[in-house]
């Protein structure tokens, strides 16, 4: 088959690699129908991670069962399906707590010695564990198939960091980053039924978008510019709940700098950089929580698939580009120079 | 009247200074029946916290008002009372949704211009913000006064790291730090419905109280060797909650190393070093919490006192050395060399 491989850094190709099978009873293989590029992909793109050459990529995916192990019994052939961005079994301590991505048996698409994403067909480990049915129905409704596609990430990583800040009914919320993390968060918020959502960015589509998600006021500054204007949107007093979909210690130091006393970051920007950016003495005396990390995300699709199938949330506007398999690295260099949104993948 | 100051590093003297008298309308003034000296005294007494040549330090007391100023509604002459380790106005939002340190009217005892608690006399501003009105039969229960000192700071701090850690029913402590608020972590944990508690303390007298309040194990190591011994406790999983009550980068290196894949750390060490000792990385990869600060105790006094009026919980012991006001410079120097764990201080 056809998939993404990369092969240092800003080369990425697409490449004739050997078709998928069922090497354990518990692994379906997954024909993929939508695939995506993620803005924690261009870490590896960048260099800023570590790859192996030649190592598959891309961590989002849904598409149709077109093999199951013995062991399966959850799907069969012909199955919808839905990945979260890590497999799990299923069956561990956290699992079963909805911690799956510390299932001790859980990994990443496009770890060594896996598929990916970004390819024609996915071995899929611990089926039963990972995947998660969706109406075969939605295979003929493009818009449909491109909003389920966020339940794989983005959508679930949003919600992850609206939960993380402590997102309730009224909240003023913040949130920091304009990807797709970021717009996600505002939607979560908005469907946790947070009042007033304050986006920071400055790219108008990005802010747009937001809007459309639910944004009440838009800021268009970074830093310490960023921190006095959503001061003065509060009252002086900063938001409840800061969303920080960024990573860097730039866009942490803003998040603790705009959250109110007593309030909380719920942070899932994958942090790079060699520092926190967080002052511990401020976050003391202020109290402000800081609660988040790599976003469980198959723990939360059975609470967000119904609205996302029923139209009250509809993450599809993140993806504003799309290619075929072979234009995947055309997709990778728009989503670094930032004139794609967020770029999706029909193989 | 006598009052403790702090004139340089190591310099701690006992000196006449003016008698507090009420200054504006919503001040009392309470004559101190037992105030102690706070390990986080300790960073002025050492130099790491500035302070001015001659202020007044101390920061926990009880006693009985003396005056009451003419906008005082809630305390009358003759009252016995605990004061929070801030005072505040009562009023505003922060202190209406218990947050009561992010008071803008709000201050620390022995901040500049205002009488500390290792003294004859405080002068209390905001007295219906700030104190706590205590059962006058108290006043002859020698053990039971002293029980309810801890009410002014450690024993509401031990809680508000029990609750950040997110403490519940049934679920497995670690607490980091042997001191006054460590121990009342551990009181905090147990009255909390922690199943299993794990002190981390080498010094025997410590987690003696420790097990007294309530720890089901005692680690006396340190750094790696803690944390291999915490999870070792754990079947390899760490600490659901981890209370970190010493504010070193050191400390809350164990803290976050002891802790469970998406638990929390409940931090009320006051920080000090130049970095967090945090690695966010760790704690993005396995959602570990960081919640807590400066305690809001007098939000918790309410909730805490009938528990210790009744005797469900007791931290008199933490009070391991008793002194007159005089004695207030060698308690200091007890403490400094540990060879004290918290000095009660009777005026």
């Amino acid at each position: 088959m056809r998939a993404t491989t990369i092969h240092a850094p800003f080369e990425i190709r697409v490449e004739d690699v050997p078709d998928p099978k069922v090497q354990q009873p518990g692994d379906a293989v997954v024909r993929v129908l939508r695939a995506c590029i993620c803005g924690s992909d261009l870490w590896a793109y960048r260099g800023d991670s570590a790859r192996q050459p030649g190592q598959r990529i891309g961590h989002e995916f849904l598409g149709v069962v077109e093999e199951a192990g013995a062991d399966v019994a959850a799907f069969a052939p012909g199955d919808l399906v839905v990945a979260p961005f890590v497999w799990s079994d299923g069956t561990c301590d956290y699992c079963a707590e909805g911690l799956q991505t510390s299932c001790p048996q859980g990994g990443f698409w496009g770890s060594a010695g896996h598929d990916g994403g970004q390819g024609e067909a996915v071995r899929v480990p611990f089926a039963d564990g990972t995947l998660v049915k969706l109406p075969s129905a939605a295979a003929s409704d493009d818009r449909l198939l491109t909003a389920l596609l966020a339940l794989s990430d983005v959508l679930g990583t949003g919600h992850h960091a609206a939960v993380g800040a402590g997102v309730t009914e009224g909240s003023t919320v913040a949130v920091v980053g304009d990807g797709a993390v970021g717009l996600c968060g505002v939607l979560a918020a908005r469907r946790l039924g947070a009042e007033r959502i304050i986006a920071l960015g400055r790219h108008e589509a990005r802010t747009g978008i937001a809007r459309t998600f639910g944004a009440t006021d838009v800021v268009a500054a970074r830093g310490d510019e960023a921190v006095a204007a959503v001061r003065d949107l509060t009252g002086g007093h900063g938001a409840h709940a800061v969303i920080e979909a960024v990573g860097t210690e730039q866009s942490m130091r803003t998040a603790v700098g705009i959250a109110r006393d007593g309030g909380a970051v719920g942070y899932v920007g994958v942090p790079h950089g060699s520092g926190t950016g967080l002052d511990l003495g401020v976050m003391f005396a202020r109290n402000i929580a800081l609660r988040g990390g790599v976003a469980p995300v198959r723990a939360y699709i059975p609470e967000l698939l119904p609205d996302v199938l029923d139209g009250t949330i509809d993450p599809s506007p993140v993806f504003d580009v799309s290619v075929g398999l072979e234009g995947v690295p055309d997709g990778y260099r728009a989503m670094d120079q930032r004139t794609a949104l967020k770029v999706l993948v029909t193989p």
